[in-house]
Parts: C-alpha cells; structure tokens; sequence
C-alpha cells in the first residue's frame, strides 16, 4: 500500500536522524537547559530577523495551542476560531479542558478566517454575560491548505491590536507555507505581526517537536511552568532542541518544505489533467479532489488516504497529503493509476 | 419608569415572603437537610407523579447548568446545544471553566433545537481527537419565548435514547411554560423525557432558587459534592425548601404562571393590534416585538426594555418581559402610549 | 432539642426581614447594578474608611473563597493555608477545582498561620517543577474561634508585600471578630493590610451573603465576569446589597455580633467553671469544650452541638457555636444541665 | 565535567538508536495505531504474564500521572499521596490543574507510603465538605529510591480494595526497582496489586516514552480521547511503540536497569568506605550521602549533583544519580577523588 494519508507516517530527515545518532552520548542538562536547545534558539532568531523574542520547544501541536492558549488568557476570555479549525473541532476539547471556550466563528470557502467574521464576534456582548474575545487563532497553511496573504496577513494583525486581542498562529505545516509557489509573506513577518506562533516541525521534517515563539513580552514570562503543568516539559528536551538547530541552521526546513510542495503540485497537476475538480485551490502539501465514491473504492485497493467530506450522494472530497518522505515515484505509479482507472472505467 | 425589562426585577410573591417572616426564628440544620426542603421536594415529586427522582435545591440558573452538566459529563464529552442558547452565550463560559465543550448547533428560527441539529453534531466525529456528544441542552420555554410541542420533546428524548445520550432541560422560566395556552406538556411529563431538568423558582416567583430534578439513576450520586465543590450549596439551604414547598404544596407556581403569561398576551395583542409584528411567536412571558429605533427611543422615554438585535437599518426586535409582578394598569398604560405614539408619529 | 451546631440555623435578624419585606415590590435592574448594592457598597467604604475598595456582593462563602483566588492566581500559582483552613478541608476541593493548589502548611496549636509557615512554603522550590507560592489565606476567626492579634496581621501583611504574595482574609464570622473583647484590628483595618477579603453576612445577621473587598487595585478588573462565569451572580442581586446596607448603615453588624460573643462568653464561663478544659481559648462565638463521651452521650439527647475531633480513648473536643439568634435561656439551661449532669454522674 | 544529576542526561541506549535508524523510512498510521505498537503492548503483555490488560504509550511521567488521576477520578474526588510524591511537589500543581486534590499524608522517614498514613487520609471526613478519597498514588522506585517489599505492595492493595481505592504505581524508574538486590516484587506482580501503573522508559534507557498499562477494566474506556485532550497523543506514536518493542522484546530494560544498579552500588559502597553516612537506605539508582557544604564545594568543581536538602548546619543530603549511561571509569574517578578530598582536607 502507498500511503497519502499525512505527514506524519515516516520517521524523520535523515540529517536529524544523523544528528541524533552523533550526540547519543553527550551529557547535558535536563528540561530544555541545553546547549541545543539554545543553539536553535538562537538560529530561529536569526531567521526571524529579531532577538525580542522567546524560543522555547515542545513535541506536538496540540500540547503548543493548549498552553499557548491557557498561558495568554484569563480564566472568562475566549479565543475566536474557524469552526474548522483544528482547535475547534480536532483537538478532542483540550482548549475547553483548560477552561476557555473558542469562540468559533462559523466555516469559510477556503478555509481562512476573515476580517468581518472576527468582527462579528464583538456583535452582541453583554460583559460580564459573555465571554470576552481575546485572541484570534488562525493556521498558516490552513486545515484546506489553503494559505493567507500578507496583506490578509496584516489586516487580521491590525484589527486585532485595534481591538486589543493577541494574535496566535498555528504553524503545524509553516515549512510549506513558507515555500509555497503563492506565498508571500516570509519566516521574519511572522513575529512582525504575531504576538505568539509556532513553527512545526512535526509535519515538517522533524521527528516530532515544534518551536513555540514568544513575541509580545507580556507573554513571556512563567512559560515553563505552563509546559510543565501540562505535562509537556520534556526531560531530554535536546532531543528537540537539536532537531531544530539541524532544521534552522542551514534552510533544511525550507529545503523539505520544497519537496513536499512539489510532491503535492504534481498530485494537483494530475488530478487537474484527468478532470477531476478540487475542492479547495491548495499551492501546499494537502490536496483536496472530489472523487467519487467508485473511483475511491478503486483507489482504496492501493492507495491510502483520508474521507474529507460528502459532496453529493456519489462524490466525496478526498484529502492526499505529502511530506519531506513522499517519492516522486509513488506519486508517478498513482497518477498513472489514475489515468487508466478514470479511462477503462 | 416602568420597566419590562426582566423576570427578576422585584422580590417574591407575598406567599413566600410571609413564610419567610413566619419561620425565621425556626432552628433547622444547614446545607439543605432540613424539614422544608423534603417536604418540597415531596410536593415536587407529587406533581411529578414519580417517586423515583432525586430533587435538590440550587440558588440560580447558570449555577444549575454548571453543574448538572459537569457532573454528568466525562472530561472529553461535550453538550449539544443551540448558539442562542443560555450555556452557549450567556454564561460567560460557565460550562467551559468546568472543562466541557458546547457543541453549538448554529441558530434556528424559533429558537428550538431540532432533530437535525442533533443528528449533524454526529457527523465527521474522528474518535479520540474529536469531543464526544454525550448530552443535549434545551430550554423550555426557549430564549425567545417559544415552546416545544410534546411531539418534539418525544422525538428529542427518543433520539437521545438512540445515541446514548442524556437529555437536560432548562426550566428557567417553567411556570410559564406549563401554564401557556399553547402548551402541551405536562409537568409529570418532564422526567418521562428528560435524564435531568431544573424548576426553575427566581423567575416564577421565588426570591431565588431552582429545584434540580435528576432522573436517570446513573446520575443521583454524589451530586452534593458537585453542589459544595462549586460553592452551590447554600448554608441555610432551608430557604430554598421553604420556597418550594410553598410553590408547590399548592399550585402557587402555575397560579404566577398563569399571570405572567396574560401580562404578556396582552402586550402581544395590544403589538399586533398596532401593526406591529413580532420576531418570534411567543406564548409565554417574553414578547419580541419589531420596532422602528425612531420609535424606541420614545418609549425608552418611560419604559425599559431590552435591546435584542437588529433587524435592518431602522428596525430592531425588543425583549418585553413580563413577570408574577407584573402590573395590569402598568400593561395598560402602555399600550395607551404606544397607540399614541404611533398615531401621532 | 437546643441547638449550638452552627451559627446559620435560623434566618436572619429581623431588621433584615423587614427591609426584605418593605422592598419587596420595587423594581431594580439585576445582577448587583442596583440602588441597594450601591448603598451598600457606600456604608461598608464608610466604615472601612476608604474609598479605594470595590465591593461587591455574593451569597457564600465557598463562592467567595473559590472565585477570589482563582481571580488572583495565574495557573501555576498556588495559596498558602493552614491544614485546618476552611479552604483546605471543608471545600470538597474547590479551590482546587479551578486549577490551583491549596499549598498546606499543617496544623498550628492555635489555629493561626504563623511567619514561620508561610516562610517554610518557599523552601526547596524549583522553579517551573514546584506551584509558586502566590498568596496567603487566612480567616479571622479562625476555625478554632481564636483571634489574630493587629501586630500577627502586619506581621503577616508584611511578609506578603516581601514576597509579593496577595493576603486574602476569610472574614466568614468577621463580626464576632471585630467585637470580641480580645480584639484589636478594627474594621478600618483590613484594607490597610489584606490586598482581598471578605466580610461575611451568612453566619453574621444576614438570611445569606458575604460582601468581597478588593482592595489591590491590580485586582479589581473583570471581578463581575469571574461571578457570573461559577454561577456566582445573583439575579436579584438587589437581595445582596440590601442585608448588608441594613447591617453597615448602623452598627448592626456588630450588635449583633456582640449578642454571639457574650453568649459563647457564658458557655465559656460555664465550661470552666464546671471544670471543663477547653481545646481552644476562643473569645469568639465557637467554643470546644473537652468532654467524656459518656457526657457528650447524655447531653446529645436534648442538644445538638458538632464532634470535633478525638482527644484520648475517652474524650473528644466538641464545639458549640452560638450566634445573633442565641437565646439567653437556652445558654442557661444547658448550663443548669450540665452542672447537673457533673455532679450526678 | 562528570554529571550524576539525572537519569536522563543522555539519549537512548545503542538498540534503540539502531532501531530508530532502521525502521525511519517506514510507513505506518499515526496516533499509536501502527504495529510496533501493537508489538511492544503484545511483548510487555507476555512479561506482565497477562492478556487483560490495555497498554498504551505516552511520552513522559508528569502526562502519564495527570492523565492517569483525571482519567480515573470523578470531579469530587482526590488522589492520597506522600508529600514527598512526585505529583504533590514536582509537577507544579498538574494535578491540581485537572481539577483534583492531591491529598497529602506528610512526609514519611523512607520515602514510603504506610498504611497508617492511607487509613488517616478516611478520618475526619464530612461528605459533601470533604474531597472523597479515592486513588493512592505510590511509586516504585520512590523519590528516595527506596522500595516497597512485597508484602507492603500487598497490604496497601488490600487497602486499596477494602476502601474501593483504585491503586495506581508510578514506575518511572521500575527498571531499577526490578533489578535491585532488594526487589522481591516481579514486574508480573504487578497487574494483580494495581489497577493502573506505567512502566517508565524515559529513565531506564529509552529516548523517552512510558507505557501505561490498564489493569482495571473500569478504567479502560475512552483513555485516548484523555490522551488526545491533553495533547499527549504523539502523532509518531510509532516512536514510542518501537521503543517498547526493543525494550520488552528480550531483557533489555533488566539489563540497563542491572547496570545502574551496579553503579550506585559501587557509589553506594565508596560512601560508606569513606565514613560518610546515607540520607536513605537505597538500593536503587538514586544515593544521598550526607556531605559537608565543605566537601560539596570541592565535589562542585569537577562532578555534577543535586542538593536535596539541608541536614544540620554544615551538612546537606545530596543526590547522586546512576542511569544505563553511567561509566564505570567516571564512577572509579569519582570515588578516587572523594578518597583524596577526604583524607587530604
């Protein structure tokens, strides 16, 4: 079986997998106190073109959006979300379970958070009825792998200093956006306009881990003790710390964010060519064809993907995702599949 | 200033007041576990026709749904309910500070929850990163004055069996659901459909309290401890029985129910009889008349009332509410003022 | 049966029922935003000498304990208390319920946290891995009726600033505090040295209530939002405001709380002259005589009075609370029974 | 520099790496859904001698405490540990942050929990005031790196069930109490005396991860969406599957655990050569000579170690800790060196 289903099927890049190997041995401090750590530390900084912010690393996305979350707000404020995003709907409540609602906003076409839905959030508060919107979540790419402008960008960011909200971006996939064909807006715009983010490695290349960064210096402080009351402190926690060094010292993140771009625009490309429309108008690793539901069972027999979503009674939107480990040859083997299956059925 | 701005504007209906006076200098235990509340809770069972349920005594409302709904649910399910509803906005995250999402359905037009809201908070469920449904939240009458049919609340009830799911009513304002005229539910019905519900007692002529009336034997332990965790439980919880056993050793309840709900019929008709039409069809003690702004901001002159949305440019749907203590002549004047309003505009 | 079990087993004085009573059919807007909250908030500045307080109104003193500090503490903060603190064992874990830990400190002789035990919480922290000390709880009385003396509170008040700790004070029985014949912290007092405490009405005169006094100007905000989020904000919040206007506009507050005091003062009396040690030296309105079992046995069959706590294989600490409703009679006989009981047996 | 300060210093041992290595192209689902998973749950099954239980995988001991108590508890209820437990002093407040009370015994001469002290947590109770005992937290290995003997596990079991107490173990360094010279307890003893305990990884030579394994069939249900809510659901579980494999498969986890066994040993014995008496009688991995600040001082300069607390004036409890990664030659240099301090100072 070839598997589409997501990023996260495969170990790591091997220049971690190298680096692992050479630094098995070394002595160093528990809890993220490490020379690692603070290398990659100080090369993210590099890349984001500032020193005024914290870098701190945790192992997944969930664990970095509930302690994200919780760390920024007070116990009776919300954070305003897409109904489809992952806080929303994929993370099992873990938001709710620290006591604050997401202040969900409804869905979009493409899968990206507008600025009159986050005004509309303000419509009819009654303090102290209501709970007080005081954050603005949104991903970058989005759960459709859709991606935001800049100037999208710095609309959502000025609306949300106007109205006195933290800005918080989930970057589970940012390695694709960075290097996305439709991407502007750069690794260094991100502390320009965020107030907290994240960079992903899990998704990304690495073998887990994700870096959380601190931009507003309200937020910065008793961090740690959110991650270790969460659970989340790691006790060899160079083991992220020198994924991210391996990641950002050279452009390795953007390096396999590339490949997995381009892994998907063939994807995209060959289902473009065999007549099958998309559901949403994805340039990075997660493509969305609607299918129908004959041609999925056909593919099933090979293919691993994951069910997105019933169009019709006979077609169905169909999520494939690439990643850093996706071969170009399984990708030829599928299209090629593709064709005749659309062509002798 | 005359004010139909609420059900909880003024004290208690005299026959609670006096039995207040009479028994203050009685010496009972606290916390509830005293003489006056089994007796209440004894006439409520009575006009229950059910022995078979458990009834305690709350101070409010938002506390009754707090902790009703965080004592039944496990830390990763969640509460079916509409947007407009009580837990989903007007809480200020009560239900989410316990831990649990709301699965918040959208808006309907009536504002009752219907079988296909249900039926959809199933949908694309991906067990263990989505919440689980385990509950569903309605209030009768609705937040807009409406009622469900018993044919409703058959189908609700029937389809939370299917799916394992508890069913919780709020009966904030029951006394004027049960005594409305197009009402066909009858109180003995209540713990025939739902697993849990409240009588509610400050908006039907109780000073404060509600009488929380659990069913399903699954949910009758320990629910005390929920009550003193969450500072519920009142010390001299025998004012709480004393008010019961005085609304319901007679049919005290209904009798203010009754009231309320003619107060409100009169403005209705007295609405309509000027043209004016109305947001919802309400039968109970909340009217949501349609009214230019020019024309608010005349009454609001004399009255007070509650802004409850806009309509268009110039046009707004008002919150009347009527009450125990609602006054005829106070109705009458009123609706003077208002066809004089309009016919001089 | 006579009664000393606790000091809210009957009503509330009548100058409040009558107040109750009178007003019972004016109409006030809700949630605390009426006249009567206003006044009472103006009386209760007066006597505390300030006007650099927000004050408002709750109904008991588990709600006012839960909501202040989990509206003062960041999430990995945590309080200092006694082990015998109301917080610590008589709240089902209430505090601990909104995310914080209790940091207990253990038993003191007298009831009294002492310099040494709020020292001792600092030791061996390590930074993120330990709960940061953030706050320090006491009540005055304490649960064993004694009394801080004016230099412990500043004390205690000064080591809090040192530290950047918030005092709290549980001012549950503050009457019988402030008018106890070993007193010396005047009412003026608490906002000089406590950044929050409460004074309470529930065991004090009032049907239910305790007033909350934010005195840390960092403390104020968002107050309202943390009430309604636990279900804490009353509807007819005009209920508040009104018992405690009635109890500050004079000095009723402390009238009454006298009358507890000198009741409590001839059980004392008695006690000691019968040949009874006591476990505590109160001068409050909570006395815990040391009796035999066998006496406790015979006198269980006409009082009703609370077991405290084993001594030895004969003997246990029983307490007896008297309040504003104790009747001088009833104090009398029990002694005229005791006597008898000693010297017959 | 030569470090004792922790087992978890260092990455993972060579079969581990090697596996990482050689399994990293592989595909397989996320979330522990793939078959090294289902290996090692089959492999640690077999040593556990037993089919009837569940074992799933988590990343580090704070997530595997935090999930285990909420999991098992309802909201009322509180979890019995020593005050020197790793949830009541080293995890800032986790527990507390789901809601639960951790109730401490005090602290004990050796670092285990007595029946004594679990009998105490009953007294005194007063439902609904009390938080309801319901869990004993106890670990193996402690924190002093003492061990329980057979017949103490029993007797708390006994305990447990008498009491309907669920037991749940914290193995976090089990490979060093199942290889000590003192261990009488097997690792298949210990799904008959617990309901729920982890076998840790992180300190017994793997990169990270501990398998939590379900004895109670009570408890079973729904723990992945505990998982997923807390963000410990590794989207890799793969990692933590191929860990356990390669550990349980043959006797890896003993034969590390043997190792830093035989190296404390070796320390152990050095101590008592050089007179120096021991803070706690282990016979685990962990050592607490009791030094002078004097000899600390020079120690510092060349070998790093904890200071665990003070003892007198001039002497502190320090701890020495041993894991798979421990050099022979740094322990020989170590106990050189401390030979020459001493008899040189």
């Amino acid at each position: 079986m070839i598997s589409f289903a997501c990023d996260y099927s495969e170990g790591a890049i091997p220049e971690i997998m190298e680096y692992f190997n050479t630094t098995n041995l070394v002595n160093t401090p528990g809890y993220g106190e490490d020379e690692y750590c603070s290398k990659a530390a100080f090369f993210i900084k590099n890349k984001l073109k500032t020193d005024n912010v914290d870098v701190h690393f945790l192992v997944g996305g969930t664990q970095a959006n509930l302690i994200s979350i919780s760390h920024v707000l007070r116990p009776h404020q919300g954070v305003i979300a897409l109904s489809s995003g992952h806080i929303s709907i994929h993370e099992s409540g873990a938001i709710e379970a620290t006591g604050h609602k997401v202040l969900e906003t409804g869905f979009s076409k493409d899968g990206k958070l507008t600025i009159e839905m986050i005004e509309k959030a303000k419509e009819n508060l009654l303090p102290p009825h209501t709970v007080e919107p005081k954050m603005v979540y949104i991903s970058n790419p989005t759960e459709m792998g859709t991606l935001y402008t800049k100037k999208e960008l710095i609309d959502i960011s000025n609306l949300c200093k106007q109205n006195d909200y933290y800005l918080y971006i989930d970057g589970a996939r940012l390695a694709m956006a960075l290097t996305s064909e439709k991407n502007d807006i750069l690794l260094e715009d991100y502390p320009k306009y965020a107030d907290i983010f994240y960079i992903g490695g899990t998704k990304c290349g690495a073998l887990f881990g994700e870096a959380l960064v601190i931009v507003n210096a309200n937020l910065k402080k008793d961090i740690k003790y959110a991650f270790k009351q969460k659970g989340a402190l790691l006790a060899k926690g160079r083991l992220l710390g020198l994924q991210f060094e391996r990641l950002f010292q050279t452009d390795l993140y953007e390096k396999y964010g590339v490949h997995a771009n381009e892994m998907a625009k063939e994807l995209k490309e060959g289902f473009i060519k065999n007549g099958i429309s998309l559901g949403y108008d994805s340039y990075t690793n997660q493509q969305f064809p609607i299918l129908s539901d004959e041609l999925v069972k056909r593919l099933e027999k090979k293919y691993i993907f994951e069910f997105w979503g019933k169009v019709d009674e006979q077609h169905s939107i169909i999520r494939f995702v690439t990643s850093w480990a996706t071969k170009k040859e399984n990708i030829d083997e599928f299209l090629n599949d593709l064709k005749n299956l659309i062509e002798n059925k």
